[in-house]
């Protein structure tokens, strides 16, 4: 019998401030998960070098953007470091008809748009260990400039922050041990009672 | 930083029918976890084969546990199959001030009890995969008398009823998967956000 034909797709909403790790855990949980999908965020913001349209982001402009605000195409949406980011009503709704689970790898204030509307979802924060290993990584990425990396830094404490409403918080300093941890969290919620109702009798 | 230090103890609350492989699930899970340890409940029950007093249960007789109940020095406690079951409050205690996870392998009616007086604690119902694998189990196990096992198969419709209030459902029709399963709802339930409140700044 087919474990995800028994129940509700679930939408697991991780997020972090930039340079916890979010995205590095986020593609290896989707690696050794067949069965989760990762949500594409639509964005406004520059290509980085390796990444690809569709896969990592789906790139559009200012305009595009805000029409899908206006046409209300979108379930949460929000600005981070002057860009915009934004998942479409229609990915979720996809995940739901087909009953996978999905992945979203987004800010606060677009989880915390979306935790108002999906109560069922699952929410995950990743920290740093502190804030000056923060430093080191944003620094050590070196695909910013010094004036993104001290805006990132400012947003970090804003950020982290907003940490006490999610469901989990993971402290990325051993990225296998926060991984772990990653994926107990996605193993565990496919389990809860609330999600098996067929289990019931 | 120790992690135990940082959080209060998690009372982890495994129930099943009898055949359900709780008790080998339990076993193993405890093995495979330094930091969690096994409640070691009180019993009236025979000894059996392998069995040892005060490491599988701490074996009393029927005046003795009936004190207990007098004294009011019991958590939870139950009368299962004729016999009696119960998890003294010295043990939960203990394990609250040292700050260690306990593992509590007991049936639904103490479950129930705790579920009550412990609204922190995580309650995981291990089922069958069905009612005729649960027989051939019980049967295979070789330990019961036939009217015994009859008496275990009419309990365990009535127990698995009861599964709809626990947060977590396993179907233990592979081990490994359930073993997995109850692995990862140990290491999810450690980072939830209301549990980790040093993390919160």
């Amino acid at each position: 019998m087919s474990e995800s034909k028994q129940r509700e797709g679930v939408l697991f909403v991780v997020s972090a401030p930039s340079g916890a790790g979010k995205t590095s855990l986020c593609r290896e949980l989707i690696d050794s998960f067949a069965d989760l999908r990762q949500s594409v965020s639509f964005t406004t913001r520059q290509v980085r070098a390796g990444e690809r349209d569709g896969v990592d982001y789906q790139f559009v402009g200012h305009a595009a953007f805000q029409q899908m605000i206006t046409e209300q195409q979108l379930a949460e949406w929000a600005q981070v470091h002057g860009n915009m980011y934004g998942t479409s009503l229609a990915t979720l709704e996809q995940g739901a008809v087909e009953g996978v689970d999905l992945l979203l790898d987004i800010d606060y204030q677009g989880a915390a748009q979306l935790k108002k509307n999906y109560q069922q979802g699952v929410f995950v924060f990743i920290l740093p260990p502190d804030l000056a290993e923060l430093e080191r990584r944003l620094r050590g990425r070196g695909t910013d400039s010094e004036e993104v990396i001290r805006r990132r830094l400012k947003n970090a404490e804003k950020e982290m922050s907003q940490a006490g409403w999610y469901d989990y918080l993971i402290v990325n300093d051993d990225f296998q041990t926060a991984l772990q941890q990653l994926s107990a969290i996605v193993v565990a919620e496919r389990c809860r009672a609330s999600r098996n109702p067929a289990l019931i009798k």
